[in-house]
This record gives structure tokens, C-alpha cells and sequence, in this order.
């Protein structure tokens, strides 16, 4: 029986009919496809008024407990036996597990010291006072300030931590920077495959235009030209900045992988070339570290700076506060450095590693294409099948690849050596072989 | 003397020449003002290319190590006396520290257990193997199926686990909404003072306006929609849903400090009354957990997600992976409820000796209104200077004030109890009587 206790405000009774009911339906004492009593019958037998129980019925219904039938009332659905309706779907069809990813943008298992990170995660989290507030809007100070010695240092970016904007991947800094071009229309992107860039230009209702000149923002990628690696070279970049600015266009840096090249000194930045003036610099440190690290940062130059600064109170921080502050620290005590050094000797190894492995598996049959920087070849191999089917047939194998170009009578893959171990490298490049010949 | 070996590719030269000169420069060798050598000299005396020579100027020069000037050549600027440009800035000037703080949005510091925080983090950061790839973009699955049976349970909200996008916080999901919301022009927002909601929707191109039932959009947060805490009743959650229903509107629904609630059960969920068609539900822990936290979550009706699953590989995930882990051991483990239920006692507490204490220092000299939800209450003092002055002279005295509004004789200003020990509320509100008493 209903007990309804009468101190209650009336809000909550008809909370008090809604469980009640609720109880009964779950607990399969109401069955499914069983009637319930009309509203003027359960008010009476309540003692409670009509809206009450509709309000209570409404809710039920709203919730999937009962259903309306037009002119008849309502009536049990059959909630109680799909309680959980995703339970079903929680273990997904059966998936090959994928053995060797050469299409991985994931970092080596290896490279990276979970221990000491979490050391720094450890210690963040005890700062108390500091977490139990918000985040500032553009990033946590001292790690503002940090950034701004890392990147004077490391990439000849000269700038104040004032210029510098912090956020939780580069799409998060898009979308605080496209509101500020409104007078600008149109973006130029280097290939259509950077879809999480032009994604965002085209939500703020930018004209994305590929390879353009023209074009009022140009999106470079310097470190990271091609797939596989290639870096711009100082003269085009002096090329590119003299053009941007004698016409007004404004270019946008992402120093994507500026890391990985492995030559002395990477490449000096465009920023640093311009003295900073119509460049926008975006650095990550996801490839650096790990993916999973939501940490992105972009330099505004002064014209843009003064837009931010009027709107900065607008946008809430969008970066782990935690994360902030033990990668602050991190970059202080030098993990940064020795990180980056540690990984572009392990990614110099692996590639060549790789080719090795790729020539010993392919033979005379294939060409292969090596960058300045990053982590993955181009490998071109002879294929009279589509690179759909290849893909396909490889993923079967527990091979996931991707495909950057075909003609008639050859495919060119990308293969990155970033999540397969070294020893890997050979049986991966032999199933791959053995994939290609049996299309 | 320079010494170049022979063997370096040319793109290495100008390089060498480059840290040469910074050398020499900021090891004061080279002084501030000195003129530098003539590119044709310079390319004599190194027997290099004057393009090497002058690709090496231009660095140092966009690296601010020298300048030029017209028509007669580089000089050395004095770059070596201030080398980091802000250090002088670390210190800012004197600001009176804060010691009450009414104007607080962070939380309780004795409401948050960081040692069981950090061991949830902890053991998210164990899981290497997950930390080293990239986060779903919808965020992660287990994550997603705990909320869906957490809000399922606390907030009436039925829904799948793939009808929930997960975020670093409210900016972030509304930055993926608004896109997919093209054919809308017009949204309303309660009140002109949640500026980050409106700030999103107008980059996007909205109309904002302000308790406009005509919008296509209608902004609610039917938990918090005064700062003092007033909760929507049902009645007028029904008559908003109809009324949107009726005219093809399209509801958003935040459900801000919906946990803070303070009669037994929290009132239900537009989402869950309207039956999930037309509204999206946003949830958010910020102000149950930390605030540095970034982790919110929406939830789309149908027509919504099949627009976003065409487009969700294009966005990356913005919350920190780590945190969703975290997040949903956490919840799992039921101390989402238990942390709930301790911040609903220990706020309706704090607000209550919070209202005893201002009427210990204002007397009968004031009037307070208190909602039945929140951690804020309304204050109005007879004060005859503006919410300005006000402000103003209380920051000098170490508290910080919100004015909510003002008329010719009195202010009325929201105190919030999050961030003060209640053993400090009465120095704190007699601090401001005797403020407004002097002013």
C-alpha cells in the first residue's frame, strides 16, 4: 500500500506515486502489457488530487515505465526485461584483434616513463588549494611562463607568456582563434587530410581551399609536409612569409612533429623566420609524450593578442588543470629535452629499422620514400588490386594500413613504425608481402 | 674562428653561423650596438655563400640578436641584458590578498577526498597500453555506459551509451552542437550573465536573445536558474516542453548544480519529462568533484546523433583521458553518490549558518532570499554608494563580492558558501556590514 506521508510539500507526492508504481513495474508484480488504473480511480483511491497522479503517470511515461494508448489510458511496458538495453551491445561483434598497426598515430610502448609522469601527476593533485578552483582561461601562469623559455629555446619562438593561449588539443585553440578572424574568409590547408583542421574553419563558415595561395589564412604543417616526413625547406619558408606578407594573409603554423627531425636542429620555425608577425605558432606535445595528454598551446601575434585579450574571460581553460601543472614541472626539471632526444634516436633506429626490414621482405620490388622527420616511409609497392581490397584483405590478416595513393598498377602505403616493436618489424613486412601477392 | 666542417649538407651551414653570432652576442663579445660584419665580408672571411651568410642574419635578427637598419646593415641589439624579457614580471604588483571570498565558483576544501582521487588516477595511468593512443572522440566507451546508467538512475535520463558526447566542459560540447544546428538562427539564454554559453553560440553565428520563448533555441538550466538557487517546478518544466514540442523549438537542457538540490529527490530532468525528443541534456562534475576537473557530457536525441555521428571522427576528444578513467571507476564504485550527498548535506548546512551569521551582523537591517538549491544566497543592503563603490572598498579589505543588482537606496549581492569555512562567516559578513557601514 501507498504511504503518503502528509508533511510532505506537494511537489514530492507525486514523486511518492511515480516510485511506488516504478517498484511494482521493476519488481514484475505490474506485467507488462497490463493496464493501469485510470487517473480519476488511482486520485481516489490515494486521496490524492488528479494532477498528482498525472504528473506521476506523465513521468512514468517519460521514463519508459508505462505507455499511452490513445482514448484506452495507460498501459506496462516491457521495461523490466531490458532493464540495461546497451547490455547486449557491451561486447561488440567479434573483431580481429590487429597484430602489427603500421596506420598507428600512437607513440612507442616503449618511449615512455609512466612512472615518472605519474610522480608529476602525484604531485600536481597535492597542490589542493590550486585545484579546487577553475582554471585560468588561457592557461595556467607558470606553465605559460615555461612554455614561453621552451619554445624561445627550442624553436627560436620570441614571445611572452601573455601571447601564449593553452588548450585541450588544437581543435580547442581553433575554436577560440576562428571567432577572432571574422573579416577573413578563406583558409588554405596543404592536403584535404588534416580533417580535424579544416573540420573546425569550416563550422566557423570558412571557404577551405586546398594548396591555395590566395587565400586570406594559410595552414602549414613545416615539420610535417608529407606523410612520410618531409620538412620545408628555410627558403620556402622565407618564400612563404614574404608572400603572406606583402598580401595580408595570415599564416598558421602547426609545428606538428618538429621534433622528430633528425637532422642537427630542426628547421627553424616560421614564426622565428617572421619575427612573429603575421604567424600564429600551434605546438602539442601529444606525439612528444602521449596522445592521451590533452595539452596544446598557440602564440597569438599582437594584433590578435588584443581581440583575445578583450574576449579571454569568455572561454573557460579546456586543458587539465592537473596536467598543467605536472607538465610545467616536468618541462622544468628537463624531462622535456631528454624526452625529445631519447625519442628521435629511438624513431631514427626504427625507421631505418623499418626499411631494412621492408627491403629484406619486398626485394627489388619496391620503392621506398624516407623524410627528414616524423616516423613513418612511404612504401610503394606493385598491386593490380584497388587499395580498398588491399586494406581490407590485410586487416583479415591482423594488419591495419593506410593508403595514400594508387594507379593502375601499383599501390603507395604509409607504414609508420611508431606502435610496432623493432623485432616486429620483418614478420610484419612479411605478412604484408604475403597479403599483396595472394590479392 | 668559426670552424665548418666540410661534410654538412648546406642547410647546416647558416645554422652554424647563426649560434657563432648568438654566442658571441650573449656572452656580451659582441656588444649591444655594434655594427655587425657586411654580409660580402662575412661570406669573404667564412669563405661561405653571402645566402648562407644572410639566412643566418635573418634568424638572428627575427630572434631579436640583431637588427637592421636601412641602408646601413646589422647592429646588435641588447638582447644579452634582458634575455628573459619577463622574469621581471613574475612578481605582479602588490594585490591585497583575498581572504573571504562570496564571490567564489570553486568548491568546499574540506568536501574533496584528493587522496582518493589521486588513487584513482593513479590507476587509470596504469593502464599504459590504453595511454598510449588517442581518446575515442566521443569519449571512452565504459565511460560513456557508467553515465548513461548514472544519469539513467539519478536524473531519469534514458539513453544508449552512443547518445552521450563527452567533453572538457560545457564550451567544449556546445563548440560540436552548434554546427550541427545550422538551420537555427535564434537562441535564448535566461539571463545575459552566462556569458561562455552565449559567447559559443554567437561564434557560431546565432542571434542571442533573452528570455525569448520564440527562439529556435531555447537555453535553460532548470536547476540553477537564479544565483540564489531557484528551481524550476514541473509544472512550468511541462508547459516549456510542450510549448517547445508545439513550435518545432529545440531545448538545452543544463543541468547545473541539479545536485545540489536540497529537498529529497532532485525534481526530474527535462530530458527525462520530455521523453529525450527534443532536448539535450548536459551534465557536468565540476561543481560535485574539483572544478579543475574537465569533464561534462551531453546527450543527444536521435535527430542529433545521427547528424553527429557523421561527423564525430572530425573532432578530437578534449577531456583528458586519464580523468574519464578515473571518472568511471569512480562512479562505479558509488562514490559519485556518497561525495553527492555529503556536498547536499554539507552546502544546506554551511547555507544555513551562512544565513544566521548575516543576520547576527546586519540585524533586521537586511532581507535574504535562499533558494531551494545551490550554495548562494541573496543579499539586499540599504547602501547608498553603487555595487561598484562597493565592490571596490571590500577588495581592499580582502573580500571579494558579486552584486546581483542595485536601486537608488540598497544592492543586493549573491554570497556563496562554497569557499569560506563556516567558522569564518561571521568575521566575514560583520568585515562587510562594517564596509558598507564606512562607505
Amino acid at each position: 500500500m501507498l504511504n503518503i506521508s502528509t508533511e510532505h510539500k506537494k511537489e514530492h507526492l507525486y514523486l511518492e506515486v511515480y516510485h511506488y508504481y516504478k517498484k511494482l513495474i521493476m519488481e514484475n508484480r505490474l506485467l507488462p502489457g497490463s493496464k493501469m488504473p485510470s487517473l480519476r480511480k488511482c486520485a481516489q483511491e490515494l486521496k490524492l488530487s488528479r494532477t498528482t497522479i498525472e504528473n506521476a503517470y506523465l513521468q512514468l511515461a517519460a521514463d519508459g515505465y508505462i505507455i499511452a494508448r490513445a482514448q484506452s489510458g495507460y498501459y506496462v511496458t516491457d521495461i523490466a526485461r531490458k532493464q540495461h538495453p546497451h547490455a547486449l551491445e557491451k561486447h561488440p561483434r567479434n573483431i580481429i584483434p590487429c597484430i602489427y598497426d603500421f596506420a598507428s598515430s600512437g607513440v612507442d610502448r616503449e618511449s615512455f616513463r609512466f612512472d615518472l609522469w605519474q610522480r608529476y601527476i602525484k604531485s600536481a593533485l597535492r597542490q589542493d588549494e590550486r585545484m579546487l578552483s577553475y582554471g585560468e582561461p588561457q592557461g595556467e601562469k607558470d606553465f605559460r611562463e615555461v612554455l614561453s623559455d621552451y619554445i624561445r629555446e627550442r624553436r627560436n619562438v620570441i614571445c611572452s607568456p601573455d601571447d601564449i593561449v593553452v588548450g585541450a588539443g588544437l581543435q580547442s585553440l581553433l575554436q577560440i582563434l576562428c571567432p577572432l578572424l571574422r573579416e577573413r574568409k578563406t583558409v588554405s590547408f596543404p592536403t584535404p587530410s588534416f580533417i580535424q583542421g579544416s573540420t573546425v574553419f569550416e563550422d566557423y563558415g570558412f571557404d577551405v581551399h586546398y594548396r591555395d595561395k590566395t587565400c586570406d589564412v594559410i595552414y602549414v604543417s613545416p615539420a610535417h609536409m608529407t606523410k612520410w616526413g618531409e620538412i620545408m625547406p628555410v627558403k620556402r619558408r622565407l618564400e612563404l612569409i614574404r608572400h603572406a606578407e606583402a598580401n595580408g594573409h595570415l599564416i598558421i603554423e602547426d609545428d606538428f612533429e618538429n621534433e622528430f627531425v633528425y637532422l642537427q636542429k630542426p628547421t627553424p620555425s616560421l614564426f622565428g623566420l617572421s619575427g612573429g608577425e603575421n604567424v600564429i605558432y600551434i605546438g602539442s606535445f601529444s606525439r612528444l609524450l602521449l596522445p592521451s595528454i590533452r595539452v596544446s598551446f598557440m602564440v597569438l601575434p599582437p594584433s590578435l593578442r588584443e581581440l583575445y585579450e578583450k574576449k579571454a574571460a569568455r572561454y573557460n581553460q579546456t586543458a587539465s588543470k592537473a596536467e598543467q601543472i605536472a607538465l610545467c614541472q616536468f618541462i622544468r626539471d628537463g624531462h622535456m629535452l631528454s624526452q625529445t632526444r631519447k625519442l628521435r634516436r629511438l624513431y631514427a633506429q626504427k625507421l631505418k629499422a623499418l626499411t631494412a626490414a621492408v627491403k629484406n621482405a619486398f626485394g627489388k620490388n619496391c620503392q621506398i620514400i624516407t623524410g627528414a622527420a616524423g616516423t613513418s616511409l612511404a612504401l610503394t609497392i606493385p598491386c593490380s588490386s584497388t587499395g580498398e581490397q588491399l586494406k581490407k584483405a590485410a586487416r583479415l590478416q591482423g594488419l591495419r594500413l593506410e593508403i595514400l595513393n594508387e594507379t593502375e598498377n601499383d599501390i603507395t602505403l604509409v607504414l609508420s613504425c611508431s606502435s610496432i616493436p623493432v623485432n616486429d618489424f620483418l614478420p610484419a613486412c612479411q605478412l604484408l608481402k604475403s597479403v599483396a601477392d595472394n590479392l
